[in-house]
């Protein structure tokens, strides 16, 4: 988050100016295969047509709301100021969670008050959290299994159309928080564990930058699954083909790579996984 | 389909505005890998810079018209009127199935006439069906397998652009239907059948609510590969985590579904298995 | 390529116009999952608003620079003039690969130096080769590891509002060529190989048409794994359901499928096999 990029000077309504429309992106479990986000898609265009609609993903692995917050944490800073991001992984849909939308000062977040938006939220300060509980805003007759479409989409196009966010529904305390598992201090070592294995078979862990403050990184080594790593190299190409890396990833979390392969496949490792780095003395 | 959202007034000819380009949506069974589908983009915009393009579906089964016509009948209902929908499930490309243009009174279908775009074309009075025969609307030379590219691509460009209907092809009378199993209605059940598994595992079946008319929903129970359900529930939360629940989905349709997991996996169900509504007495 | 459509008839600065923004493309090996995609295209829309960016695909198997270099080649042809092509497979990511621009005629390729962008090269004449080495078109600090966020979206972003090409690094001489395999000319024969496979499980091979000059195509035969395919047929329909056939297909190239089915599973075949073309005596 820290190399967030600012493009615009000052906050302005949603809506980037008359001829270029708001980024509205989309985040879901949703798959690309059952025309659920085409449907989403419809509905924002249908109320605000110079919307530019961005997929962040629709591979979020079935309801996994905490994969979903961390890659949309890990985007929001990429784009330019008052975009609107309308995430849903919503195991709980038809059911009393609030549908709820989080100003802060760079960004818009829209969708279940379930965590999901939670870890985003942290990269800006927050202005204001509603609940969505407009109906005006709402597709007429909203179904109980498809909120995005009937709930979410509509808010968001209102949104980026450049109704006020104050508008949109009714201030709230707070929101849920999503469960990402703490880094432990030991004597000796941090540990932590894998949270997110990528495409690649890359091992992204809990562990991030700031937590190894105060110690120097040429006296760690990394341990995972029996496997050690000597050091935090700079980037994947720092070792042999086929061998495990250890690096600060673009999220600026620790990393563990095997060079031009899958570490998930070659240390055996996935989601949950332990992982320790220990401090020479 | 009853849920189809009136963005805009009156009809238009194809193009929102001036500044705001028509909405073209694209659904195939190509895939995402190959680049194919960016080829037929590049095509649209090469003629119509200012569309609006949306994918629905890329990822219909190879070859599986009746999947794709679903798909896309469930979508056309949520974009703007006067959208432009191309679909292409083509196994017969280059022979002599026709490529056709449907006009209805709220959106545009171009496709094969091989039934992929039958069942969305029941969702709006049709105007005209033309038969796509003007190779002036098409790619130089278009080749003999990959229709989508050189006839449907640029016919949906020039539509998008703002060239009447009537101008693309000669009028037909009717055009091919797909072959959605029909519901049965025996003495004292109706008999359908499981027509797509989305992604989450979910079971969409055939029977839509107002197979039902006449009956009263408490009355009702399900069963499906020796299961019992005892009722259509309002979502999915209505049972616990791990257990099956009929309810009536996104698409109108009945839909069976195992909270938190994939009924798919769990019944050991699949496309064209059988599933029953028992009425009691 | 020889279809390459022309759509517009000079070459303007890169931007279409002051309404519509120009095209960038992306490919990559990213996937669809972890967000990358999605972030590369903040960056981009993040200082070129008007961009239109379409994805020619983010499924390239992991760090197949061939596989990534013939799709691009396949899809240049097909978009306007001015089309900015961003392409990252880049297993040298944070090594001393360099990161180039090539400008042709036509189009402007964007990627790192491994060959990746060689084959979409030969489409067009070469105007320039540069060596993207102005830091002022970065993003601020850019990482070791994600340089398609960090250098080439910046460096698209600027070239498609309208920065010169020749401002965005210094000349080079040449680039890296992607290594496709050669067709073997053999006396009664032309040996080639599968070089990719599609969605469908079609075999793409490296002969394409011109390889054949001097020979009538009635007099040819091909094998590949000890099947023998009589001719080259116009389409896929010009054989029953699940027998081989080969035909020329949309990449210019040799093509063997079976009619609504896999012939990579069918003839159980992959990248690499080798093909013959025979001809008869």
């Amino acid at each position: 988050m820290s190399k967030a990029r600012k493009n615009e000077g000052t906050a302005r309504p949603a809506g980037r100016s008359e001829t270029t429309g708001a980024i509205v992106t989309l985040l879901s479990d949703f798959g690309e295969r059952d025309g659920f986000v085409g449907i989403v898609k419809g509905v924002v265009l249908g109320i605000c047509p110079t919307a530019t609609i961005v997929d962040l993903s629709h591979e979020v692995p079935p309801q996994d709301v905490t994969s979903g917050a961390l890659i949309l944490a890990s985007a929001v800073g990429y784009f330019p100021e008052r975009t609107i991001h309308l995430a849903v992984v919503d195991p709980g849909v038809g059911t009393t969670r609030r549908p709820i939308l989080i100003e802060t000062d760079r960004f818009v977040l829209i969708g279940p008050d379930n965590g999901l938006l939670s870890v985003a939220a942290n990269a800006a300060p927050v202005r204001r959290v509603l609940h969505l509980d407009r109906p005006e805003y709402f597709s007429p007759s909203p179904s109980h299994t498809f909120h995005a479409r009937d709930v979410f989409a509509p808010v968001a196009g209102h949104c980026a159309r450049g109704v006020e966010c104050a508008s949109l529904g009714s201030a709230l305390d707070g929101f849920a928080r999503a469960s990402i598992p703490e880094v432990r201090r030991l004597e000796a070592a941090l540990e932590g564990q894998v949270i997110h294995v990528d495409r690649f078979g890359n091992l992204m862990c809990n562990i991030r930058r700031e937590d190894l403050t105060g110690f120097r990184e040429p006296e760690l080594s990394i341990s995972i699954g029996g496997v050690q790593i000597a050091e935090i190299s700079p980037h994947y190409s720092a070792v042999r083909e086929g061998k495990p890396v250890a690096l600060w990833n673009s999220w600026g979390r620790l990393e563990i790579a095997v060079r031009n392969g899958s570490a998930s496949r070659h240390l055996r490792a996935r989601n949950g996984d332990r992982i320790q780095v220990n401090f020479r003395r």
